[in-house]
Order: structure tokens, then C-alpha cells, then sequence
């Protein structure tokens, strides 16, 4: 199997992929997410993997947008504990560190554990496993770098300090995109993308009839339609299969005070990676 | 009046400002958004005025976070047609530009403009007044600033391209926040903030009510719960003034779905400001 991600070997997005896939997998590592979207359309890669939302941060309101620019389809998601990892080059004690690389969100995310050290240089880059690379590559004696423990092994670094989030509810949630409707047996998630009809309360009548068919809302975003002032996209995540009578009843009905519906994908409630 | 915003004179803020409250204003300049709410909150000003959705770019989170955190009203709002124009001191002519200042967003906004002439260094920079001010203060003679007609008056610059985003559907939200709840008589706009109880149907069990009222929901957002993982708060804005009798009914019955809920403001649909 081919999988796309953005970011290279030892990326959070490295790590979701081995989890989902296992360690069989050929990986196509790309500087962004539009090219993981371009890898999985054309062909050059079997699967994507996207994320799509971090318990902290929010939504990662561009994949949103490429998820409806793009005709691919959501088969999977699996959600992975962000534990933040300090290492260094093998041989450097944490008392001798002066610098720490890391993305801006991983060293933001790390604020309580870096202040206990306010003579520490921090520096921002790209991702998080390119700043482990940069210092093995450039063997960089006195650096240090955040990054998930997959890092550590890809490039053989020693954690110097583990788990250093500040918050340990710190999960993101990654969606497996492919280019055709292969969609597991059994599903019991499904996505779907709506615009409303241009008359009052159109919003509120379609997710009543999710919840008069006892269909459970996980997840609503909206996103705005571009060169159409104030009118959005929805995008919901409910709780039942693409191939359950009542997922089929209540899209019959919405689609009656929608301007346009579109199922995204269906799949299986993603495991909590730890 | 003494009105604090994100940004310098010049600014989009700026001109908000001056299009809501009028030219009798004094401006507090700051850096960021927190300091605008700390400034309302401590008194230092009478209002402050927050960019809270743009119709290209989508909702500013940061400041919903921040309305949440701070206990401020939201008494007003206006919407500001942005339109970019590209400026230089006086003299130069667009021939002669070889740099270009902005703000990424600003940049991002007038790709196709700036694709036209391949041969200008693209310089990002943290805002679009500021911008205008570094060529004015530095004398640069071969350099353009992108930014709103105000920073063209404020720095005494030339506009040598008119409107040259690339989207004209470019409009910006701005809410005005205040201390104390001083809404206007006759608001006919209310912003709420809700967590759902947990068990299912509960979000769309709430915004039926507001369906079932009569109450026209024209914007819904949600936003993590930081520590709980998977849990939002959800800000809704519907067209009904805080003072009408179906608005207190419709709160009260969705209080019995909601873990919590609290009224933001109310105010009166703001002015399309071209």
C-alpha cells in the first residue's frame, strides 16, 4: 500500500499511517496537503491520510475545504494521542541543551515545561520531525527537539524528557481518504457536507431530522462559501453506517431543505491511539 | 469615545472604527487581540472593536475563544467591504515598484494581481497599515505597500492600483464589544454560546427550538472544549433581538438541552460598508 502524508518519516502524520496501515507500507512524504489530495486523485498513491481536528486546536479548516474540491472519499479515521517527546542526539544530558527547534504548535502546546527553562533558545520550524533531522543531520550538540517518539527511533535520538504537553488531553483525529467508495462492511460513521436552502430555519430542519431518526451528530463546522457572503458550508459527522435504512431515510428528507448534499464517506468509529 | 483595536491607524480596524463610531474617536493601537479585550474589560477603553469572520477567509477563533474567556458584551457589529489597493510615496510610479509589503492574508487575496508583475520581491509582513507606515518612515522609493484606502490617507501615499483583490465578494465582520450589556432599543440580532448535554439529538434537539420559534439562525461555529476531547461549545447567532418574548422562550427551552448556555449581546444588524 501506498499512503500520502504531509510531513516526512518520524510526522505525527508518519505515525497515524503505521497504526492504521501497520509498517508495510510505502510513504510519500509531501511539504502539503493539497499534494497528499493531487497523490491519492492521480492514482500515485493508494491512500491519504489527512488531519482533520486536534482536541486543543480545533479544525483543520483547510482540509475541510479540500475535502470538498476534490472528489475523493472518506474510508477511515483513527485518533492519536499527541504526546510530546524533548530529544537530542545521543550523549547530550538535558542540563547541556541552549536550543530547542520545534512547529510553533508543538512548542505552544509545550509552554509550562519550556518557561522552567528561560534560558533556552527556542527556535520555530516547519514540523516537528524535521526538526529532529535538522539536528542529527547537521549533529547539533546542544540542540534538542519536540517531537512524537516515532522521531526518536526514525532518527535515532534520545528522549530526554518525556510527555512534556502541558495538557495531556491532547488527541488528533486523522481521516483515510481514497480515491473510490471502498468502504468497510459495517460502518457505523458517516460524513456529509450540505449547503441550506435560502429560507429561515433550513439548518435547524435538517438536523432535527437526524435527530428524529436517532441519528447521533458528532461533529457540526460550517465554512464559508467562497463569493458568497455569509453562507456556508456544513459539514456534519454522525453516528450510523452509509448502509443503514435510516441513514438513507434521513438523507431522502434533508435533502429537501438542502441546496445540496453530499456524502463525504462512511467508516468505522477510528481506535484511540494512546 | 476611546475605542481599542487590533492594529495601527491605518488598519482595517481603523476604518471600522471610524465607519461605526464615527471620526470623534481615540484610538488605542495594540498588537493583539487579548489586549483589546483587557482593555474593555479594565476600562482603559469604552469599546473595542474585533474582526470575528471574513467572507473568504472564515471565522477568526481566536476571538471566539476570547469572548468566552472574558465577560464582555457584544453591543454592535458592521461589515467592511475589504478592498485592497496597492500604494506607494508619492512620485514613484507602478513601474518603478520592485517590492511588495503586506500582510499574507492581504498577499494570499490579490494572487492574481501580483502573478501579473513576476518580477516583484513579495515581503510579508505583520499587517497592511504597517506596511504603508515602514515605506513612508523608511523613504523606500521602490516599494509598494498593499492595504485599505485609510492607510493611503493616514500615511500620505499614492494609490497606484485600485482594488486589485482578487475576489470583490471580500467583506469582514467586525463585532463591538462593550463592559457592560448596553444593547440598543429594538436589537434585532442576539449571539449565544451553548455546550450540549450528553446524551443524543441534544444539539439538534436545541436548534429545533429556535427552528420551531420562528428565530432565523444565521451563523453556527463550534469550538473545542480544551480537556474535554471531542466536546464544543457551540456559538450561534440568530436574527431576533434579546428584548423580544419568543427569544426569552426559546432560551429557556433550550436551556433544558443545553449543559449551559449564556447570551453573548444583541445589537442591530450591522451596515454593509462599502
Amino acid at each position: 500500500m501506498i499512503v500520502s502524508i504531509q510531513g516526512i518519516k518520524g510526522s505525527y502524520h508518519h505515525m497515524a499511517s503505521q497504526n492504521y496501515f501497520g509498517k508495510d507500507i510505502i510513504l510519500l512524504e509531501r511539504d502539503y496537503f493539497p499534494q497528499v489530495f493531487d497523490d491519492v486523485e492521480s492514482g500515485r498513491a493508494g491512500r491519504g491520510i489527512i488531519a482533520i481536528e486536534n482536541s486543543i486546536a480545533g479544525s483543520l479548516h483547510e482540509n475541510y475545504d479540500l475535502l470538498l474540491k476534490h472528489k475523493l472519499f472518506i474510508v477511515g479515521e483513527i485518533y492519536l494521542r499527541i504526546s510530546h517527546q524533548l530529544m537530542t542526539l545521543p550523549g547530550t544530558e538535558l542540563s547541556e541543551v541552549k536550543q530547542v527547534l520545534s512547529h510553533p504548535m508543538a512548542i505552544k502546546q509545550c509552554r509550562d515545561f519550556l518557561d522552567k527553562h528561560p534560558d533556552w533558545e527556542i527556535i520555530e520550524e516547519s514540523d516537528t520531525a524535521g526538526s529532529a533531522a535538522k539536528i542529527r543531520r547537521e549533529r547539533r550538540e546542544f540542540s534538542a527537539a519536540i517531537a512524537g517518539k516515532i522521531a526518536a527511533e526514525i532518527f535515532d535520538m534520545d528522549i530526554v524528557a518525556e510527555s512534556i504537553e502541558t495538557n495531556p488531553e491532547n488527541y488528533t483525529r486523522f481521516l483515510i481518504i481514497s480515491k473510490h467508495e471502498d468502504y468497510e462492511q459495517e460502518c457505523d460513521k458517516t460524513s456529509v457536507v450540505f449547503t441550506t436552502e435560502d429560507h429561515p430555519g433550513s439548518l435547524a430542519k435538517i438536523l432535527a431530522i437526524f435527530a428524529e431518526t436517532n441519528i447521533n451528530l458528532t461533529k457540526i463546522e460550517s465554512r464559508p462559501i467562497i463569493g458568497q457572503s455569509w453562507k456556508y458550508y456544513f459539514y456534519i459527522d454522525f453516528e450510523a453506517g452509509i448502509q443503514e435504512p435510516k441513514v438513507q431515510k434521513a438523507l431522502a428528507a434533508a435533502q429537501v431543505h438542502a441546496g445540496w448534499i453530499k456524502v463525504l464517506g462512511s467508516y468505522k468509529h477510528g481506535e484511540h491511539i494512546e
